[in-house]
């Protein structure tokens, strides 16, 4: 894809955001986005199916991210080090700095039921993704998926942490003190 | 609550899960639902606002159920301990012995994209009564929705595999042998 059709669906994006949280999501149509974002209808259409998948383009993005990551990790590293390696990256390169954009989205989907529920599809759609990557490194089917599971938790923990936050803390400082209260909650006491 | 509205609120549970696996969820009225049962549709409202919550009135009843065997165990008990507890005995006293049951209405869930994501929204509501649970003996909020979630984990993992499973291991048992697996992948090795 060239440079302009991408330049286009960010600036979907970010207006159908706008529009969301300033005038709700049900009360926002295809043709505001598309005029906010200073395109037509017909450029929406060939980026999203709907004004739902708008909102959700950014996090369908995140299984690949992690996969790739996961692939770069050393074959040598313990599940709980590519979890760690993985979801810092994840932090580092798709959510630090993104704060306010991360928030405003937040709100919106905390406001509509079916957001919320669609927002947790996602999650776990996530969740498998990186259950194939453990798989892919040789792990068995139980280990692999409990692995995702710890990672999407410690992250989505992160994640509500550093969004609540008003420090400056970064996510990926977040994720490592998640995954250290993870371990000690789960180690047993010598 | 007496007896028979009790015994009604069962038979249209029943009645609903075996309509929605024949004929499929949407194609199913609420009228169908009470005829199958021998009720009114009047008894069924009286019951349940439609047809959706029939389906999901067991799941609901999990926070509840999870929150007294919670309470139950002794306050000494670690994270670990009081997961391992709580779920068995959910595991035991709703799970075990109604694998039939289970899996019809896993397959009706799973035929549907907007029951699936109301399924994990209310797997979501139940990770925030296990929190409020851990909450209330004294944890920290960072442990208490890590336990949580990992409560979440190794009941639905377990969940899965005995639903998957061909040979008569009981539900509590899966439960048994995820929190171990867990413990191995999150304890670093010595």
């Amino acid at each position: 894809m060239g440079r302009w059709p991408e330049g286009a669906r960010t600036r979907l994006e970010a207006a159908a955001l706008a529009l969301f949280v300033e005038q709700g999501f049900a009360e926002t149509t295809v043709p505001q986005i598309a005029a906010r974002a200073g395109l037509t209808t017909r450029t929406f259409f060939r980026h999203f199916a709907d004004k739902r998948e708008v909102l959700f383009a950014y996090q369908a993005e995140l299984p690949d991210v992690v996969r790739e990551v996961m692939a770069d990790a050393p074959q040598s590293a313990s599940a709980l080090e590519v979890i760690s390696v993985s979801m810092r990256k994840l932090a580092e390169t798709k959510f630090d700095g993104r704060r306010d954009y991360l928030l405003a989205y937040q709100a919106v989907i905390d406001a509509d039921a079916g957001l919320r529920e669609r927002g947790l599809r996602k999650m776990s759609i996530l969740s498998e993704a990186i259950g194939r990557g453990f798989r892919d490194r040789g792990m068995d089917d139980l280990g692999a998926t409990l692995a995702a599971h710890t990672a999407v938790t410690v992250f989505s923990v992160a994640l509500d942490r550093w969004l609540a936050a008003v420090d400056e803390t970064s996510l990926s400082v977040h994720v490592s003190d998640t995954l250290a209260a993870l371990q000690s909650l789960t180690t047993p006491e010598a």
